[in-house]
């Protein structure tokens, strides 16, 4: 497969007469993809009714004319003023109570079933109008960007209610599940339930669970409307553009439902907006991005387009939207490209051609300045698009390490943390930050994963509720097998199973208290290292192998299969990794700080991540330097 | 008499089969008290007025049958979900506006009549089938718990207006007694009158104040409607069950109702979450508590039950709901069960019996796990009762320090603080800390003591406003007195009396100027110390004890009169109450940091709070150690 | 002109019989004007149309008799509870959607026709009365203290709706210059647009300007209508007093109404509240107050007062609304005033007389204790005056150095600051600072100013748009003249000009990039120092002055006219500052960190702002000393 680059266009931002010399000059360029219309709704239809989509259709004749493809958005999240003239109700309301208004974007609620015949309406008409013209397509943009999943609104709140009468059936069922004998939290009807927001003190933990899944599930019904909608119209692949560590909905029930994956890869406003990082972490990479950030998420969307996925967004300078926005280390722009096309994207688009000199986002940087002169990574693009010519494919291979990644965890883990800084997302991210330093490359498993074949060493931190599937596949597996801290820990109503856990088959293990510790309390590991945040007493019968200096044990083990009782450093997590990589066969390489690997079918590519140059294996790397060999 | 040990459990989250055995076991492990009931509405009454009191009768029953005692908590701290149904506007409002909605507990306003109605009619109903059964009774629960006193209702409004217009007779008096003038802020109605929330800037603190006593009221009018109920069919003692540091109404005037005074004791959770203390002092003592927090509480609530008092639930091992959530030390929950028997417990009962596997509370530890094996917090139990057959009682006697505290001050300082983390609470707690550190036993008195005498020290730092019987008894006793700082500096309505207080009998000083101070800029005093935060100008012909690097008083005196100007430092506190201390015959002396010491009428005991063994007069005592002689 | 000093007095607060009294000691010790009746609207109006007048002439007398001269304060800024039963709908509402309710004081929505027209009509009555009779007039209250500029209510939304028809005519034209196409933000009908709170993700900056333009045009209309309705009745001279470092309204625009500026000088509060600092400067001038934030405000407000201005509210020892209120260190009551008449003051007015024992500001010291004693402040007041009768007049003579400083720049920054901390207040103040620490005098001017003639040295940093005038006169002017960061970036709309910024004729500079950085990442600068901040790229083919330690430009020029692309830290700040000035012809010195110097027709004062005495060219001047030559 020949790896592309693409970029943002919005014809409907610029003269009409531009448009061909804007086409020409990407293809110069040598992009390949073209994502066009997925805010133009208020210039697709006016007002009500009153289609416009000529425009559209000579936008997109004049870049098929220079060589083109074009991928169209459906312009769902940025219904027009005049929808909500027609639905006054269909604004999400926050956790407070507010409606959260027009006037930027992403202004609607999932459960509001008129916008969503609205939003299909409008991705039928443009389906069937340019449904066998365009090359792909995009749902919507950006879904759960803003803190956009949750709503407190009427319709969420009848919507839920009717979605716990369908899983439960009665409400005895519910109140069962639910523990709510607790408080004398029972319902009598599905109509008391409300949404659990504003209660006096935390609701209970299952009822905020169901309403994460609820609203999880409201997504995906939203995106496989318009998802059959194009289908009955066009063949070319479907995609939707994630964003940058939202879980609060499931990507992979989305990710089912189309062709490809793709996400909106901003390195630095990530850095200083959405990673718990100490200031000096920060500080060195203000200008390059966190080192393992975009290669987790280049891991993750991979397995969510199950092996297809773009970058649909990537930074080509500073943005607009952290706390602070540098500008990118020179070379970098070229760098994230290739490290993405090394984590096997099949294409990465710029955000945007041109930067836009009005509105919200005018200091987010293009491949173009808003007066049409290339900005600095038009070249660094440029320079990509030579290379790619002249290098083969990169071939995409199982990498042999397995790590779980479970959506329905960030939930639980966030509505029941027992702990300030116990995170999903972070715990994981850590942990594949650990196997990273090692050398190792990873494929990211969704939690219904059914066989681990072929995998070494797979790894399930944090995963509350393992499935049945990956049970058995964890039992058959002779893969080295690392579980907990607080995997299988709870059922799938966020409860304590009786038994205690982690009931897994073949390890005789039981998690007989838990704590969580101050920031400045991490328990030392007589090994060296400690256990940090979480920590959990295991009654346990298995070989000991990792122990804090007291003696309570941190690592215990029977044949292939390991607990970790407790959320690692660095120090000891990276010993772990390194004797169960060991164990697996694995050749785990301790890395400089600033470096990274990521082997392919075919290449290795080593990737300086760090401001100064280093040395490694002999090679002497520059900042923002990438080499395949 | 006799100290007991109990515990906290739930009949209605268990098969009613496990019950014997539960009743079994507790027994044996000695346990005397068991408390019930307290949130299963919902289960005594599933829909209005079916009741469901059979299954809590047989509860009653398997535990007298294992010779056990039994509390039994009213249930109006849970309503159960139809209530709102009956009540739609029954839910407390927080100041944003915004109803505080069903889901948790503590979901009802206390102005509300058809609630409280509700809650009376379901004490009737329970008094009158268990008033000749049980052996002690607790109202509601934990009141003021999640922030629940202030409620900005149309419920509350309307109480509000009522109560001003009884106490005030005409918003003439009203208006001249809040200085309403002040910014045009007069009223010419009663119903003109708000709640003082969302004003444009702070609201007057007359008016902020009135709010805080009328809802304080409101919390004892309640209280006080189940008390008179019970009383009719019972004629077994009556409590509530306090928590640590909630200051927001006034436990004096409910502890009067009441025949026994409990509190619940978290040690780590409220070192965590509730006490101004420095990163280090919080490591240190993680795992220990605060070493002068909860004999704070025990010694306060002796006051509140006037003598009679218990711990009715006891932290067993790490708890949820703080930041984070350490497991004690071992041996802490026998150190906790000793010091308050030290301080004059009748009982201490473990919350809870066993962990719930369900809910809120799921990392709540229990005597038992969820599955019923003992957890750490039994044998500690269990080696209490052993220690409990085997000594003496503990036979309690008068202390020779009376500190006084006083709600209303609370109150006062959080309206008016004039600087940041200058909070009542605070300034009293580290006055006691200070008493402590020099090896003294306390009392804590309430603002309406009328006799001092056999106290040889008596501190009333920050009472705002002395009453007619306290300074009588303060002008009558021999003791040696230590005022200030801002004592008696407010009217009943938080103003400042003309001529300017502080207005001693006995004692010529005027706070002449108030200042407060950055944390950063303490100011030293000549002998060592410093005062920091609140400093006063006086002026005063009395003997200046005390004075800052500038010859600024800081404390002044006449015979065993003295007014303190600031707020000390450690330092500076520690030499003046030394000072006083010995003046008074007492024999202060400086204890090692971790070390505590409480004395009772024919015993000493000595405790290690710290993490590693002390030695101290000879001895050395583990850590979680506690000796007595 | 003979300077003079005054006090704030509310008669309405204390018993008729002592205001004789009070009037003989405000003439004996000095002061010639006295400010009432600006809170006193219940007490004039206690019901709808029950005037009461009286008692306010004879206050009036009184103080006349006793040879003082009265401002009278219109009472629109505490309008009386009866006002809302009127005017239900009168409160402003805050960004949340909560009304901000009666109970101290500007509890007003000023686009509320209703309350304007009784503010019309109480202004009215008032000058019809006593136009002839005193000899000022004050409108209102600190416009904008609380936050009071914006409100979200119905009447501001309807009059928003107007404005914008007025300013646009049609939303074909608003769209275009919004740029709504962005987002499909488009809009059919002025009807349709809403106050931009509480949408999704940050609203279009063009639509979040705007309304700050019309939040500030209803400031003005608003004080206009009172301004018109008094000189109706009356010749005296029509002053506000305004507040520190509010910028949420165009003073220039009000200040074009009234014939003085005057404002309310609290410099401790100031210090704690309103300033970034590190701490280490907070505590070092805790008593004493920042040493240019008072100079800023005098030279802002007597550009706002076109010459003419007075400080109308003096802290004359501690306050009581900081984080912290600690009392000025002995002599700074003096020093404060000296500080004002050196900037031009005409009057400087201690607030207030006599210290409230009730009320919101019991804590706020006065000349007087509440019992009427002299407080300390009183002593260094009467210092004052007999110094005052003692030296020359402080002649006013123009500065070399002229500062624009543009309310609406403050809110484009505002708006759209594309870093955290990037805020123009903070810049502009850094910039006088620095010029201040070489000693230079300076002039703050408007943004409309029409000539620069007079001036040696000109800046006008992050003024986003410069005015036609203004460029003329930047062309026109020999001094020497620095521009940037951001100035002239921005179209009046928020948006990026094409071709991009700045357009200064004369100047070949193009900002090709913005980016801003964290605060530990500054870029260093070949010749020391560093840019903070904010940094912008430039093409440019003028001189480089000062580069990045990479190269990069960071100040360019051509003949007097000077860019600077990045926000700079104190020591490039000063190099370059310095370096100008002496191309100015001035004689810029570089003074200790304490010590200020203000240059007037025939006098330089030498300010110690620091606690300890500081030797300057030979002379040894005390903590809160101030010398004149």
């Amino acid at each position: 497969m020949q790896r592309t680059l693409g970029t943002c266009y919005y014809p409907e931002h610029w003269p009409e007469e531009t448009w061909a010399e804007d086409a020409a000059r990407m293809a110069d360029l040598g992009l390949t993809w073209v994502r066009i219309g997925e805010f133009a709704w208020s210039r697709l239809e006016p007002s009500p009714g009153n289609l416009q989509f000529d425009w559209l259709e000579r936008a997109i004749d004049v870049l098929h004319d220079a060589g083109l493809k074009v991928v169209l958005g459906t312009p769902t999240a940025t219904p027009p003023r005049w929808m909500l003239n027609k639905h006054p109700d269909m604004l999400a309301v926050d956790a407070q109570g507010n409606p959260r208004k027009f006037g930027s974007r992403r202004h609607y609620c999932f459960s509001h079933d008129g916008y969503r015949a609205e939003a299909v309406r409008i991705t039928r008409l443009l389906a069937e109008r340019f449904g066998r013209k365009v090359e792909a397509w995009q749902t919507d943009n950006e879904y759960g960007c803003h803190d956009t999943i949750y709503s407190y609104s009427d319709p969420a709140r009848a919507a839920f209610r009717d979605w716990l009468a369908q899983k439960y059936q009665s409400t005895e069922a519910l109140n069962r599940a639910w523990g709510n004998i607790f408080w004398s939290m029972d319902y009598d009807s599905f109509d008391d339930i409300d949404l659990p927001n504003l209660t006096v003190t935390e609701p209970n933990p299952a009822h905020a669970l169901d309403f994460r899944r609820f609203s999880s599930d409201q997504v995906a019904r939203f995106n496989e409307a318009q998802v059959a909608t194009i289908r009955q119209h066009s063949d070319a692949p479907i995609s939707h553009n994630y964003m940058g560590r939202i879980v609060e909905f499931d990507h992979f029930a989305t990710g089912r439902q189309m062709e490809i994956a793709t996400w909106d890869s901003y390195p630095l406003g990530f850095l200083e907006d959405r990673l718990e990082a100490s200031p000096e972490h920060k500080r060195r990479y203000a200008r390059q991005g966190d080192p393992d950030f975009q290669a987790f998420h280049h891991d993750l969307y991979r397995a969510v387009g199950r092996g297809r996925w773009w970058v649909m967004e990537q930074q080509p300078g500073p943005v607009n939207w952290a706390p602070h926005n540098p500008a990118p280390l020179p070379g970098m722009v070229r760098f994230w490209t290739w490290e993405a096309f090394a984590h096997g994207a099949e294409c990465v688009a710029y955000f945007r051609w041109r930067q836009a000199p009005f509105a919200q986002e005018q200091y987010h940087a293009g491949l173009l300045r808003p007066d049409s002169a290339e900005a600095e990574g038009f070249a660094e693009a440029a320079r990509v698009a030579a290379e790619l010519k002249q290098m083969p494919d990169v071939e995409h291979t199982q990498a042999p390490v397995a790590l779980v990644f479970d959506y329905a965890s960030a939930w639980g883990w966030s509505v029941q943390p027992q702990g300030a800084g116990c995170d999903y997302f972070r715990l994981v991210f850590e942990v594949y930050r650990g196997l990273r330093k090692l050398g190792l490359s990873v494929d990211i498993i969704p939690p219904d994963t059914e066989t681990l074949a072929g995998y070494a060493l797979v790894l399930a931190p944090g995963a509350l509720t393992l499935s049945e599937p990956l049970l058995k596949a964890i039992s058959e597996t002779s893969a080295q097998v690392i579980l907990g801290p607080r995997t299988n820990a709870k059922t799938e109503h966020l409860s304590t199973p009786v038994p205690l856990p982690p009931a897994i088959e073949g390890l005789d293990v039981t998690i007989s208290r838990v704590e969580t510790l101050r920031p400045d309390m991490p328990i030392p590991a007589e090994g060296g290292g400690a256990v940090k945040l979480w920590f959990e007493q295991l009654d346990s019968t298995e070989q000991m192998i990792e122990e804090t200096e007291d003696g309570a044990a941190i690592l215990v083990g029977a044949r292939n299969l390991f607990y970790l009782a407790g959320w690692p450093d660095p120090t000891l997590l990276q010993r772990i990794l390194a004797q169960r990589a060991e164990a697996a066969g694995l050749a785990p390489q301790v890395l400089p700080q600033d470096i990274r690997i990521r082997d392919t079918g075919n290449t290795r590519f080593v990737f300086n991540h760090g401001p100064e140059p280093v040395t490694f294996n002999g090679q002497t790397i520059p900042p923002a330097g990438v080499i395949w060999t």
